[in-house]
């Protein structure tokens, strides 16, 4: 098992009002450490995007126990953990100065035909390098809770922006969190601090497009959904504990 | 005059479609440096919050020979250049791994006070820390061209996000570079590559505001104007030249 870590300071740009780290800057970092391993391997996106293959996230889960201040150093921590023929398990920690653990992610990955755009089959020779453990079965993540038609739900629309976009032409994964956060109300998301994500992608979204993010609020949990016209594009359940003001 | 450096790498979240660091993170990084310059002087934050008063950029002029791309080393200069009782004048130079002048930033700075969002004298403690040059009249930066009411302007409304305010409880003020440049048609965005940006602030504006976002388009030049109702936010003009796809 080869493991990998980097260091990060949270930039003033990187933070919330609250001042601390934004949320969708906990998915940019995880990727980014992610990203510098398959490099440090020899095997980063110009070895996979020459055979016509990218990596894509499927799914997500993160759990909060604090979100770093501004000027605060962290350390990120990840390897892959286990590989079948499609699918990759890979967690992620993140340790605050003091050591501790302060933010977990854990992602399933699967490799995409970039042409048509169709899951492929994990190259051998790549797969080796993470040193992951072959597994018959991915252990699977539960699904987000599903927002049913009786539901009160809040929804608002958010056109895809040219900056949304990222050099790998597709809208950043970290988008649907700042469209799923948005749409809860300032007087939630001021009295309520997040401890839990389960996102699930469903399919892609593009420049141009208007997009409609739903939320159903309870009182320590809310159920999300990203949709494209009729389709759905990501599902989410979040879970957050009341703050103080 | 006390000079200052800092150096940054081009993460692919920073970067936009072109695979080139993102507009907004030109000046992200610009008063990151500015922070960073203040906190190792002393005279951070946490110094002239105390005593109610807050640093705001009323103008900048932007430069760029070649935005930097994905995994680039990048060093940020600067220092406060000249200053008289109101205001400060600081450049920004951004070079690459070679040495090579890249972006050049100027800006001008004031200081207001936190409670009534007036204009503050500069407390001159703070200011002798950055050893700038005491001078009658702050050097005016040019007024960006105006948009005419015979213009054939472009128009998109944008709501102002939860993320979109930082720690300093306003919108951060690289939202403006987004919303201007998302409101150029994507036709223009991929033919042409911009080389300069002369920004105004005008007005702030707050978290539940719908802004517009007004362009009209020139060959190789675009005004711009963002607009809350009646009230002008910001004025800007871009300088572009074409490029071949």
């Amino acid at each position: 098992m080869n493991s990998f870590e980097i260091k990060r300071r949270v930039e003033y740009y990187e933070a919330d009002v609250t001042g601390k780290l934004a949320l969708p800057m906990i998915l940019n970092w995880a990727v980014l450490a992610s990203k510098l391993q398959s490099d440090a391997l020899g095997v980063g996106q110009s070895t996979h995007l020459a055979r016509g293959l990218g990596w894509i996230i499927l799914q997500y889960e993160v759990h909060i126990t604090r979100r770093p201040a501004v000027n605060e150093e962290i350390t990120i921590q990840t390897y892959a953990a286990k590989y079948n023929p499609f699918f990759v398990r890979r967690p992620f920690a993140f340790f605050d100065a003091q050591g501790e653990e302060i933010i977990r992610v854990d992602s399933i990955w699967t490799m995409i035909d970039i042409n048509n755009r169709r899951m492929a089959r994990l190259p051998q020779d790549i797969v080796d390098k993470y040193q992951a453990e072959r597994v018959k079965q991915i252990p699977r993540m539960p699904n987000p809770i599903k927002i049913l038609p009786s539901d009160d739900m809040i929804s608002k629309d958010y056109h895809v922006r040219y900056l949304d976009i990222d050099a790998n032409q597709h809208v950043n994964n970290s988008k649907y969190f700042e469209w799923m956060q948005d749409v809860v109300p300032t007087e939630f998301l001021e009295t309520h601090e997040i401890t839990s994500i389960n996102l699930k992608y469903e399919n892609e979204i593009h420049l141009g497009h208007t997009i409609q993010s739903q939320v159903v609020l309870g009182n320590q949990s809310s159920k999300h959904r990203i949709m494209l016209g009729e389709v759905v594009s990501a599902e989410a359940e979040f879970n957050w504990r009341n703050v103080t003001l």
